[in-house]
């Protein structure tokens, strides 16, 4: 399949069956919707749809099965895998307008959505009925409920509350024919069929377009307690991490950051007061929340102890919202911050949490081996570290050539460790190369049984996650 | 498929793939084999074999398929829909040689197990190294974690720790065509492909037989509370369930049982004193636990007001551990009590939680229009209700022909609800007539297709799940 463009009959088609949503067709609007946070990649979509009903995704997707024209689910477009890019053309399926909150049911703890629904409002929603949406991805003032679906989207609190796939109870999907499905049941437990939610989560919009989302809420975390833990080694910081788990004590989230990922924030985001003492090479940030203050507080004295016993430096607690927010507006913007700063390739390996000092050992030998820099932060109560390597002086040419051999042995590592390519940023096009280290042919051949099955014609995100 | 016979060839040939494990022809050996739970349902495989490794199973597997020779794979036989039960004869697969508790890996919390390891002895396993493997179904100490994961069984705490599917890391699986894969890798979380690891959990051994599975473990909760709570009424214990959650706890057991269903139960079960005044009509049985009493006690004042206000009895709070094992006891021997008592047919449905009541009410108001007595109880936190239906005086004609009729309204009125066929016990053999309720034609020609991709040749647990 080459670049698909849409003639005059297919648009004129399209416009009659978006009765509410639009059709772009611009220069500059195709281009808006054709780029997400993939590094630098822009894969402009041939036309733009923005329905605003199921009913109209229906009816765009079987105009597109008749004519044979790839489409290309569109969310926020915080994507890091390049899921939401249409690197065939065709048409780009923007979820924008789909952005109401249809139901938050307070008596089954359930929340009904549309795919548009940025993340953020969503949890300030359920929030100010007491209520709880967990996964909260680092771009979650801008990703879409729909991306996170997707793309199996974690965060930070994944450490203690799961990632998107555990909070999803049913799904309302347009599969590539246009038939309209629901998965599941609105139910907490079932186990009725094939789990087709859950198929269906993390596909990548490869297999449908979800068109509506029944969540589960938890009751809100009624108090938190923040702590920043300096490391002279980003071994020995990793290495406290699965110490914390033994302990007994599951945070919220316990996050690493390499003293570079901390420099390279601080001089890009304004207003963040944080002194780092030159011997500190690494950072845990480590939150605990709940609903009891003396179990946190309790919670800080142990996971103080364990970090003491670890060779930490002094351990800066959070005193104020001010405080908090700073140190979480250090945490997520440290891949703002990286980007800002230089050309970069970011991988999202994920490993048993125990596996993570020599996976970050392995990533700087590997550098060293093939000469070039990484910053490296994430995740690691997950065992989830992101991998940004930078282009810095590097030709072209190795870029091109070198690095993917550079990347394959990282991904081997990563296996060898027990982990995998990706934690949550998605295979999407970029990590779609390095598939048969995850995978062998039996799988991959399940994988495309499973992807023909609901899409014979293969005009759905043609192009991602599985290997040509 | 009819009945379907092992022939001498074939018997010859599995004999000499059994290296380690064994064949056994005998009828007493196939007739043990071949019931479950499920009723009083009898069907023997022809022979049955009992590997010992990955390898066995996956020898066993080719030469069924190539004679194209129907396999059930058989667990704990405690199943509640007749999934293990090999009703077209052919082999029967027993995975109770494949016991081991591979290793547990501390540093990770996490397990790798064979699928014949009884959930109880993996329980007290992990529980010696202060970690915890939740998922804990009524028949824990007889089910195996290889049935366990096929049915994606629940059990009392799975309202706060989740089902069977919540707990599973990565799955070895021998195919239908022989060929062994893993679905995933040994983390936390996971974006690389399509979900194989979740649409293996709850397949009921219709698309593979799980040989291994690494499954996630938690610290050990360090205390708990425990409280029966009688109720007047069964409608006002049911609408007190939400009402907990809805004040902001999450129990790890909030279990619902009728009258009945108790009287049935110390009837049957020797040594459990509890008084039960003659107007009590249902009781919740719910637990809270965690690391820390003092949090534990704030939960159960909590949770007695809210039951105060929902007009409760007397609450019984367990005052020690034989107390403790007393109202576990009376609960987790509901089912057998009622089986014991008459024949009967038990119904798994599930509907969001604060739906309870009106499901309840539904089922006595059926049961009055067909004229059938039904014992209900369950998981009610979860929204779980099994229903007992009791053939008393009923003449096998109702039973045969008048009770599907019965059941098809109960469960229409369910999925009406926004529940479905069943929470946890599997659609399996017996639950096979009503998919059509929970399911229309795309869903289920989706999920046949799925069958179809995996299992070309039909020979895995046929006469499963999918309707014919």
């Amino acid at each position: 399949m080459g670049l698909i463009t849409v003639d005059q009959q297919v648009r004129a088609a399209l416009r009659t069956a978006l009765t509410e949503g639009d059709l772009l067709e611009a220069q500059a609007e195709r281009e808006h919707y054709g780029h997400d946070e993939t590094e630098d990649l822009r894969f402009p979509p041939d036309v733009v749809v923005r329905p605003r009903t199921t009913e109209e995704v229906a009816r765009v997707v079987r105009i597109c099965a008749e004519h044979r024209i790839p489409i290309t689910p569109i969310g926020g477009r915080t994507g890091l895998s390049g899921g939401a890019l249409s690197v065939h053309g065709g048409v780009g399926l923007a979820l924008d307008r789909m952005d109401r909150i249809e139901r938050i049911d307070e008596q089954n703890q359930q929340v009904t959505v549309q795919p548009g629904v940025i993340t953020q409002v969503l949890m300030d929603a359920v929030a100010a009925k007491g209520l709880y949406y967990a996964p909260d991805p680092s771009s979650k003032g801008s990703c879409t409920i729909g991306g996170n679906l997707a793309e199996n989207a974690g965060g930070p609190r994944a450490v203690k509350y799961g990632v998107t796939r555990d909070h999803v109870l049913n799904l309302q999907v347009v599969l590539p024919n246009g038939e309209v499905i629901w998965t599941g049941a609105n139910t907490l437990k079932n186990a009725t069929g094939y789990d087709l939610t859950r198929l269906l989560v993390g596909s990548e919009g490869t297999l449908g377009v979800i068109t509506k989302a029944v969540l589960r809420l938890l009751p809100l975390p009624k108090a938190s307690r923040l702590m920043l833990v300096p490391f002279k080694s980003p071994i020995q910081a990793c290495e406290a991490v699965s110490a914390v788990f033994r302990a007994g004590i599951t945070p919220s989230a316990l996050e690493f950051m390499e003293r570079e990922a901390i420099d390279f924030t601080l001089e890009h985001v304004q207003g963040i007061n944080i002194p780092v003492p030159d011997e500190v090479q690494a950072h845990l940030l480590i939150e605990v929340d709940g609903l009891h203050e003396e179990v946190l507080l309790h919670e800080c004295e142990t996971i103080l102890a364990v970090m003491e016993t670890h060779g930490c430096g002094e351990v800066l607690f959070a005193q104020s919202s001010v405080e908090v927010d700073a140190l979480w507006r250090l945490r997520r913007n440290v891949a703002v911050a990286v980007k800002a700063h230089a050309v970069y390739k970011e991988e999202d390996t994920v490993v048993p949490r125990f596996a993570l000092p020599q996976l970050l050992a392995g990533v700087k030998s590997i550098g060293a081996k093939y000469g070039f820099r990484s910053i490296c932060y994430g995740h690691a109560g997950d065992g989830n570290l992101h991998i940004n390597i930078l282009k810095d002086g590097l030709s072209d040419a190795f870029w091109q050539e070198e690095l993917p051999k550079a990347i394959r042995e990282l991904f081997t590592l990563t296996v060898e460790l027990g982990g995998t390519l990706s934690g949550e940023h998605g295979i999407g096009l970029v990590q779609r190369p390095y598939m048969d280290l995850a995978f062998d042919r039996t799988q991959l051949d399940l994988m495309r049984g499973i992807k023909q099955l609901f899409d014979p014609l293969g005009i759905m995100n043609p192009g991602k996650v599985l290997p040509g």
